[in-house]
């Protein structure tokens, strides 16, 4: 029973080696039975290359929930929202049919608490906190949360001066162990990838990659669904909207 | 000191009379010096013609992102995104650079805590509850919520029979006071308005009308941001977006 | 429709010329239709002069209460408990048949949450913040708190130097912004008015005055009673008592 | 070390009769060592025979407290403030220098948590909830509280047909097992003395009479008080006013 | 990379053809690379043959533990402990040094989250709850929970009959999904094997079979434990108690 | 009515000098009608001598309740579990039918929350806070914890050096006063016996010993229960197994 997933870039490219990095990391990782794809929303050059302000965040979401629809008729069986925003994450679920879409801070959360009692999320600037902490709430895992720890990093700086970013990740890191009583460190940005090995042998705690995290829980999802018909409930908030409207209100080419 | 106020129907005109309606009730209860108008978000008939599902509210949203930026440059000294979803608020303020901007749920939620211990919510349909309650959470009012109760209509229905509508509501509210310890009703969608007078007369406890009140307390933040500078701070979360950024990502028409 | 208001201060008199001074403030922004008076609980010097603690807030509350009713019956809209702890705001709603009742505390609150998602509170003591915490609960705010901030100075203290006062204050409120991740500012005594304005020059935050607050919020309420008959609710824990009690246990005069 | 312990009624005398039932009850269990005593708050009949509307609360209190005042210096170890409203508790508590000072509720769900996950508490009226749900929250037994259950019955009510007012409890009481999952059961109200026993032997769980639960609380709080020091701090919120603004203030009468 | 998984019985041989099914269910799902085995807790008849009581619960813990501490030393990756009160799960994460454990009710709930809002878990007795429901608190999910639905069944209960235990609990989960808007439903039993399938296809909702969830997430969690590392931090309170104080002590063979 | 109480020590003896010092302590505040013993579980030299991890609570578990029941059948109106932790509490409550038991931490709590607003808890290392906090929770304090506060000794640690145990004890309390709000100490383990006095008198806050506290509270609910019938609920959660299951099973040794 193949698996086919798709990860989505949630804007144009922005930083073609750090894609390339990516995908070797989730090639290097797969199941030999899953087919893996990288798709980007927004294929030419417009449109925001990280989505540090909830504008950007809102401009994309059509074209990005269009992307998941496109993906849910091809037949991927699982998507990823490749942000730690998880932006959009119920609205995917709502026009997804057949196919599951995990966000990247969601399954991480998930694994991390079966590895310890709290965990800290490391996040680049201090204005991505209150969403994310919304969103730890709405996860149910507040109390779960020893904290979230700044770096002072955008988006597109952590592979800059990736020895410097290392250094400052492995410090905050570490008093998140030591002062806020952390036992898992997140790393809060899917562009945080290719730190946690050595920063988890530093440590000693388990460090978690929010590339690879959702990435298997994809796989995992996707499993689970082919085998025993496991997906997203329908029931309630849950459901795809009826086809009539989107004919009648001309919404065909951004729903299909 | 003239207010100047936008009220927001956040996607195409869907039932004219509906709407003038609306105007006739705000005209009827605004302040001598506010001048008040209504924009539609999609000016032909393209467009969802109500936000029951997620997909529609990401689908509106970057033009109703960009009506508030323009209502913001065009000197409105208040806005209101017309749907008790409260879509796309905190973005809204984000974007905003002077302009207040007020969602119907979180301001008669806000006013409704002065009357009462408890409110309840009466709602359309049971798949508007998740995502309203995460808004109650949201807002800090998760132990002044005494239920949600749901009368079996859509967002067009309301005024179809209104006489029907009216009977259906009073009965759902009578059991929320009766069986849910409401002390405060709150019609929780904008096209509920017009029947809360006679039911605040036959139920004796305080109906809040969701047009009313959110358009009076864009009336009431517009003064205090125009007497004492009040508005949505722009530390941590809040701000808006790096002018360089949206030239160089090609943004000036979304944006702007 | 003109709006009759009383802000009531709980205590004889205690400083003169700073009621004169809030006088002055308060005539300064009111509606042109508004009529505003300002009355004490306890007219000669007998009574405590500031409510630092419980014992003083539950010996004056009686005589409260009794003003408040004497408002109510003189044909009040709106009144105001002058001090940040709320006292009686519930028993005030209780006894008030037709006048709504302000607490400055929950005002403040009330309108700090639409300008952003956590406040701090500035107090004189450090034994002031369990009760205020309390009220912080109990009004559901507890999520929206980022951090109480003491000053140490009693509510005397405010206006003795006021240069010296108005530094002290930016300091802790400069480390709310930075160090607690506050984005609101209150001052948590009603006694702290003058400074708000200077305070939110320098931090770029809105920084609530909890004189202004509150009282703007009475003439906001007055409308909406005046208008569209939203009060306290009277149904469960809110409600008058019943008038042959009144009249059988002899309470006539601390009554009405 | 004898324990001196005082019974406030906090107001005049209402019920002569149940009064010397209470006493009886009181004096058939306490220690050998245990001086008793009862006390009235307003030794006429002027004033409120229950306290069922928060003004008659909010009235009785200068009183009451003054009355604690008094026990303090009078020697007592310990007094209990006989409602179930707990009424005054943390400002009793602040003017007391030595003495300690017990509620009825929060003393009977403290023992009522060692008995079991969950408590029911029957109350007599609707109205009397919200305020007791606020005591619930504050002593942070929220999680523990399976329900509350009305009898619709008044302060004054409860003694006038015992058999029916035992039937209506049990009833009630009953339900709160079946339905509630509540393992102990609390009697609301110190009026509703003398059913416990037959209805936990009906029931098979454990019923707390509300005036037995705060007296040997009482008892066992002046005991550690006298051997150990354990008393109300005084640091934070808690502690008296200090001496000289009593006089200033011309409150020794008040006070003292 | 293979993954070695064991799944622990907490207790001695209770009903073997049950156990053949469950066999037969796991083989039928695990991986190509999976090897699997089970293992019961107490080798002959002696011992409680369900956990219904905390006493069972405690009496089997040491020897479960032991168990588990071999199954680390002879190389398993991941084990689970086969029973949904997930007793003893932070113990046995505790003296594990390399291999991951999985509770089935954490592994349920973890999973159940990504495909709804709120789920329901059908016990079989109303006893089972107040522990299940002490875990949902403890793992964070206590606003995720819609409600406990109880069939009155025992745990060995559920395959004497198998038709009629389909019908009882294909009623209590439509309820659940009616009334208390659950989205998912979790069987509170890992002895409720079998009836997942059917159920799901009446309800149209996803329903979490307890057997199958936590075997695959350990099958998951082995993998990502071989591939980055990833498993129970030993940090604060996790961790292993030093090997000098098991000699001292004389708990070799308790311990290994 | 005499009252016949048990402490147990949940390990073998480990420090006979100090359980001397316990013993004398208790023996010195009991009540004339009070019986007192104190009973090892595992008589010899086997076994754990502290309860720092997890493994070792869960592996003299069976033996204490064993003990537990013994005492039950032996008149016991009471037993106390000697271990802040309050291992087993739960189970032991369900395995006794007639005496009660008690927690350490639970009462010790139950008595310090009448004392103030919020405590801190003084625990010898970090590691223990995680359960604790779990208890903390679970007793519903989670609102009343002001802080926990390590002082890096272990249990066998607390009588090494006193007077250097009594400084750093003293440091942290203080510490925890200023910076923490604590208006309450609690000695977070039982070994912390003999130093709540001087703390006590130095800090001017009550300090809570938690080996007076619950044999104390051992006392009181051994009163309730023979004059009043209080004791453990037996339904829903709580409740022995069934006889004839524990000889089905082989268990009358373990569990008689």
């Amino acid at each position: 029973m193949n698996k086919k997933i798709l990860w989505i870039v949630p804007h144009p490219p922005a930083d073609e080696e750090s894609d390339r990095q990516l995908l070797n990391i989730l090639n290097g990782c797969k199941h030999a039975d899953t087919q893996f794809d990288m798709a980007y929303v927004g294929d030419d050059k417009k449109g925001p290359q990280h989505l540090e302000y909830h504008f950007y965040e809102d401009l994309v979401l059509p074209a990005m929930l269009n992307k998941i629809k496109d993906a849910d008729k091809e037949g991927y069986n699982a998507s990823i929202i490749g942000c730690f925003y998880d932006l959009g994450l119920k609205s995917a679920r709502d026009v997804s049919e057949d196919m599951v879409v995990i966000g990247p801070a969601e399954s991480s959360m998930n694994i991390a608490c079966t590895y310890g009692h709290r965990f800290s999320i490391l996040v680049g600037r201090k204005k991505w906190i209150p969403q994310m902490e919304n969103n730890v709430v709405k996860y149910g895992y507040k109390e779960r949360l020893a904290s979230f720890r700044k770096v002072d990093l955008g988006v597109l700086d952590f592979h800059q001066d990736e020895e410097r970013t290392a250094e400052i990740i492995t410090n905050e890191a570490r008093s998140a162990v030591d002062y806020d009583s952390a036992e898992v460190i997140i790393l809060g940005c899917t562009r945080q990838f290719g730190f946690y090995r050595t920063l988890q042998e530093e440590l000693g705690v388990p460090v978690i990659d929010t590339v690879i995290a959702p990435f298997k829980y994809a796989e995992f999802l996707a499993e689970l669904k082919n085998r025993f018909g496991w997906k997203h409930s329908e029931v309630n908030g849950y459901g795809s909207p009826p086809r009539e409207e989107i004919f009648k209100w001309d919404l065909e080419k951004e729903y299909f």
